[in-house]
This record gives C-alpha cells, structure tokens and sequence, in this order.
C-alpha cells in the first residue's frame, strides 16, 4: 500500500540520490575504491579499546548500561574542552560541549534549530555532500562562496554578507571535505574579520584538522569570533567512527539549550556506554602519540598518490597537494566530465567520487575527489594507473 | 549575542518545558522519586556484556571501530524480526529492520517522514508525553482518542477515522505509558480491523510487552495489518538504555527506503559498535531467561506498591493494577489536581509524574503517573505513605 509522506523526503536531492546511485557502484569487493572516506582500520586502537572496556564495565558497569544525560559525559565533554587550547581556543568549558551521534548529527541537529524554509546559508564551493543533503531537509536557499587554495574567497564572502541574511555559514578550514584544501593563517584572520561584522552564526566543522602531516596550521575560527562560532568535532578520524561519538562546541547559551531541547527530543542521548570506554582510553592513552601514527600512514599514503598521480596522469590534469586529512581533488582538462570519468574508470574497475555533489548548482563539473587514507600502496599504483589511461583514452575521443 | 532560530524550536510546547521544570526537581538525591521510569539496575547483565565485548574486539575488532551501514548490524535484525514470531508475526524479514538510536529517535524518524505542517495524528489519550514531543517538532494537528481498561475506545477511533484523514496512528497497545493499561485480545482485533478499513499508517510502540508478569497477552498488530502497521521495538527495557539501541520494523518498501534516506542525512548509523557487542550477547545468552529475572523482580516491586497504596491511599483514590510493565496510574478524588499533589508531595520528598503532559489538551487533571520499577521496597513504603498523607491534607483543606 502506499502512504502519503512528508514533502521534505519526497522532494528530490540531486546529493542523496546521486550519493546512493554513485557510491553504491564502487562499493564492490572487485573495485579499486578511491570513492569513499573511510579511516585506515590500522589506526584503530582495538587493544586499547578491550582494556578500556573492561574497566568501565567493572568499576562502573551500571552507569554505563543505564540511561544517561542529553548533554554527555562529563569526562569526556572536559577531554574535548580542554583539547581546543591546541587550537588557540583558551575558555572552552565542557559545560560549552554537547556529545552527538558523530557530526553528521550535530549538522541536523544545528539545521532543525536555526533554519526555516526559504532561509539562507553560506557554504563554500564545492562542499561536503552530507552537509548540503543535512540543509535540504529544511528548504533553505544555499549561497555558495568560491573557495581557492588559500580558503574561501574573502572579497565574495563580504558581498555575501552585505546582500544578504544569511542564518548561518558553513565551513570546513583544514583539509576540506571534498578538496583537502586548508585555509591559509591570513585568510582565517580576514574572514574572521568579515564574519564578526555581520550577525551570521559560523559553523566550523573540524574533523580533520588533527590530521595535519606537513606544515603549520592556523587557528580555529572559535578564537576569533567567540560565541559567534560554533565547533564541531569527531572521534571519527582520529579513534573510531564506529562509536559514531562527535560533538558541538556551542558557546551561545540559548542556542545550546535550543540543542539540547531537540537532541533530547530526537534521541534522548548519545550512548552513554561508548561515551564511557572512549573517556577511559582518552585518560590512559597518549592521544597525541596515536594521532602521530595514524598521521605518519597517512601521510605515507598522500606521498605515495602525488607520486603516483605525477607518473601516470596526463598533462592536463591538476590535483591538490594535500597537507593533511584524506582527500585530495583532481580536475580534469577542459572538455572532460568528471561523470565521464568515472563511468569509464568505473567499468575498468576503479572507483572515484565525481565532483558534482559537492557543489550546490554546479553540474557537469571537472573535478573529482579521490581518497587515499584507505588502500593499499598496490591499489593506489594499480588504481592510478588505470585512472589514468582511463583519462589518456577519454581526451583522445 | 542573539541568533534568529527556526520556527519549530521556538513555538512553546508544553510537555518539553513540563518535562525539564518538573522532572528535574525529582531528580534531587534527596528525593524519593517515582517520577521517571528507569528500568532497575540489578536487571543489567553487566558481567555478560563483558564476556561479549571480549568477544567482539577479539574477534572482530576492526568491524566494530569502523563506519557502518545505515540499516544495522545484520545478525542483530535477524534476531529481532526471527523474535516477532512470539508476538503472532511469522514473517518478519531481517531486511525490514532498521536499527536505530532508542525508540526515541524512530519516533522522530517516522515523524519526519510522513509529517507536513497542519497534518492529523491519532493518538491515545493519555500517551507517552516523549512521542507527543517529537510529534510536535512537526507540527500536526493532534487527534486524541480515549483510552479505557482494556484498549482504545473503539466507537470513538472509527469516528475518528471516518471525519478525519489522519497520517498516522500512535498506540503503545500492551502496559502503556504512562496508564500501565494493556488492550485485550479483543480490542486488538476490532481496532485492527477499523484501522485496515482506512489507510492510516498504524505505528504501535512495544518497549514494555516482554514485561508481562501476569495474564496472557494478545497479538501484536503487525499481525493483523501486515505492512500497514510498523512496530518499534528497543532493548532498553529487556537490557540496557544506555546502548541506545532500539528498531523500527517496516514491511513498507517505500517508507522502508524514506526512513533509511532520512537516517543517512540525520547520523549516518547508529554505532555499530554496540550493535556488535548486543548481537553477541544475544547469542551468547539466554535472553528470556534474563526477562524471566527481570519480570519477577518487576512483580514483586509492582506488587509490593499495590500493597502499599492499598494501605496507605485515602478513599477516593483509584488505580490500575498492572500485569506487566513499569507504570501504575492513579487518579485523585475529584476537587484535587495531579499538579497540587505533585508540589505538596515534592515538599515532603517524594516525586511522582503529575498526568497533563500525557495529554494534549486535557489541563489540571487528577490522574499521576507512578514508577515501581527502580525503587527499593523500603522506598516505595515510606514514598506510597507520604503521598497518601498528602493527598489526605489537601482532601481535607
């Protein structure tokens, strides 16, 4: 039988639909897969893990198996307060940190609170395809700002500010899902800068920034614009998105009590169980120490690509030189699509994730974005390769 | 600073803010607190969880630490939708459970994806004041339909039907919350069959119907409305809330494929890790004999608070005799509100659940709702005698 649903889910969604149709395709054990996001499971700390469980089920078995606050665990609110001192945020209080099923929920949970239909939002272009698919299910008109290899384009961002009302700005500054870009210290300033003239809410997303293998890295935008700036986070990237254990940094009062209202609404809390076992790892393990490994892999993993996309892609073909996080963005000359690309590639079994989702109107784009955190250094020189015959023979046409 | 938030969070709704002013005053150490509904402690399976985690990690470690997928852990629906068979529903596929974080978020889910501002619900009247919360975030037009000793007022609920085009229809048939009051087989069978009349979507919420500790229990209505009816189901009652981990079972392909759609954009997963941990316990271990456990301790707490407000009730004071569940439900002499006997009883250390919240219009009324599950017997004694001796001061003013 058939049941007449909501609009917001019948609506189409270029990014949902694309996502499922697209990503599907390379989700086959015979594929070379560069499409995904995945973390290296090398880098999971599964021992440290067993004995952190063990601990909090026998010193603390009851807390853990029975209900718990909307907020979080105060141990781990406090790991995560105290953290943003490396990134030059000092007065984050973990009263300020709201645990969230991953940041994939902190961006509904930020949408449901802020927008109504019609409202608008910026975000840079391209952006992260499940950020665009979170704003979709409230209706909002979508303003991208062109982003370049320094970060977002300043100029642009303040005549966007000046004609519009935008209800928040959506950004991620280092290592940028899809384009591994990172904005330069000078830019981070002069958008700050922007941004605190204007009433706009900024959404820092951040689950990369830990992930820095080359080079320094600037401030967050929280130091700059205080309570103006929301900060999200994960455990995603740096100890298991299993655990699906994110947060929000949210320093406005009435905003974060507006959070809790919906989280509480929407799920109660986050599992409190997962919350303990990874505040117990966080205090008997060096975090930094297993963030250096999980950087040196991947940092082997991105040399080894550049190398490998130097040798065997076509003159033409440009791609980012990624200082951090797990993605680096190829465009292809002019005349290619991107979609083209990936059809071919995809029926020599290589797997890439064409650029067009990540953009909010742009379609039959060149670009690409192509991961390299999680595959072997056989499959990145045997994908790569076929990636780029694949290429040779499409500009030949 | 102050930022323009959505419509939805800002309207008033009474039952959050009831929630949040109310519960917290009972939540005082001090306190003897009747007023939530946490299932008891000694019921968790502590040592067990340990034994299963081991396993896990051990065994599958990686899985457990890595993304996952959007519907759940495949032997954890397997288990659930082999386990309908018990409640009258042969043929439950695995491929119809979706995992999901508690109920509390398939409530959210199904609301989102069948609700349009202005649409029509039916619901119980009295009903669990969590689902009219999430309800409310999408603002429909709540039709509540009386609820009696043995189920739904059936000649009110076909007039419903018949004047009204509701998008869905809420019930918790067995040991609701907050009445503690269960349908008989009979109910079951003439509401079902009103309901197969229309083409209203049936969402019947199961968390206490494992709970029976007397009588027998009729079907559930999955049985008699096939796709028609999704049954949400969780093991935070029968394990641990502390996991989050609840289901919803759909046997609608397309609405199957919009909540799935709707989950991806809201959280991606729930953790898979737990789901692991859960699944191996559940093969490890007898469940029903730990809820046969369960189910006694719950009769003698039950039973022991019948006893009491026997004792200690003035006349004039009904309640329900529960055969399963959490709740009892008593009704005050009439002249007195819930809510005065709420304030004087917190005023003497003893929290309980005034009715109005479990109601959408229904204000000062005289029905509370009474948590035996997670209280000792001392508690419960001295707690039902001081409550009685409130209600008897203020009958006497």
């Amino acid at each position: 039988m058939q049941f007449k649903l909501s609009e917001r889910i019948t609506k189409p969604d270029f990014q949902g639909e694309f996502t499922s149709s697209i990503l599907k395709a390379g989700a086959s054990p015979d594929i070379i897969s560069f499409a995904g996001g995945l973390p290296n499971p090398a880098s999971f700390p599964v021992k440290e893990m067993e004995r952190a469980v063990q601990k909090v089920l026998e010193n603390n078995g009851v807390a853990a198996l029975q209900y718990s606050t909307t907020e979080g665990y105060e141990p781990l609110r406090a790991f995560i307060a105290k953290r943003y001192e490396k990134m030059g945020v000092m007065d984050v209080r973990p009263c300020d940190i709201i645990i969230t099923n991953g940041s994939q929920q902190a961006l509904d949970m930020l949408s449901a609170v802020m927008l109504d239909p019609g409202d608008e939002v910026v975000v840079e272009n391209p952006t992260y395809l499940a950020a665009l698919q979170s704003f979709h299910l409230y209706g909002p008109r979508v303003l991208p700002v062109e982003l370049r290899a320094d970060g977002i384009n300043c100029a642009e961002l303040a005549a966007a500010l000046a004609a519009h009302q935008p209800k928040f700005m959506y950004i991620i500054p280092s290592f940028q899902n899809p384009t591994g870009l990172t904005y330069s210290p000078e830019v981070r300033e002069k958008a700050a800068a922007i941004i605190a003239k204007s009433n706009v809410l900024l959404i820092e997303d951040n689950p990369y920034s830990e992930l820095r293998f080359t080079g320094d890295g600037g401030y967050s935008f929280g130091r700059y614009l205080g309570e103006q700036c929301c900060m999200l986070g994960t455990f995603s990237k740096v100890v298991s998105p299993g655990m699906r254990i994110g947060w929000i940094c949210c320093r406005n009062e009435e905003l974060r009590r507006k959070l809790l209202a919906y989280k509480m609404t929407e799920d109660l809390h986050t599992n409190i169980f997962c919350q303990m076992v990874l505040a117990q790892y966080l205090a008997d393990n060096d975090l930094d120490a297993h963030i250096d490994e999980t950087k040196k892999l991947y940092k082997e993993k991105a040399e080894y690509m550049m190398a490998c996309m130097e040798k065997y892609m076509p003159e033409g073909v440009t791609f980012t030189s990624p200082e951090g996080g797990m993605f680096m963005w190829a465009t292809m000359p002019e005349g290619l699509r991107a979609l083209d690309v990936y059809y071919a590639a995809i029926a020599r079994g290589v797997a890439v994730c064409p650029g067009d989702p990540f953009y909010e109107y742009d379609r039959d784009v060149r670009t690409m974005r192509i991961n390299y955190s999680n595959s072997t250094d056989e499959k990145i020189e045997k994908g790569i390769k076929i990636l780029g015959d694949t290429i040779r023979a499409l500009m030949a046409k």
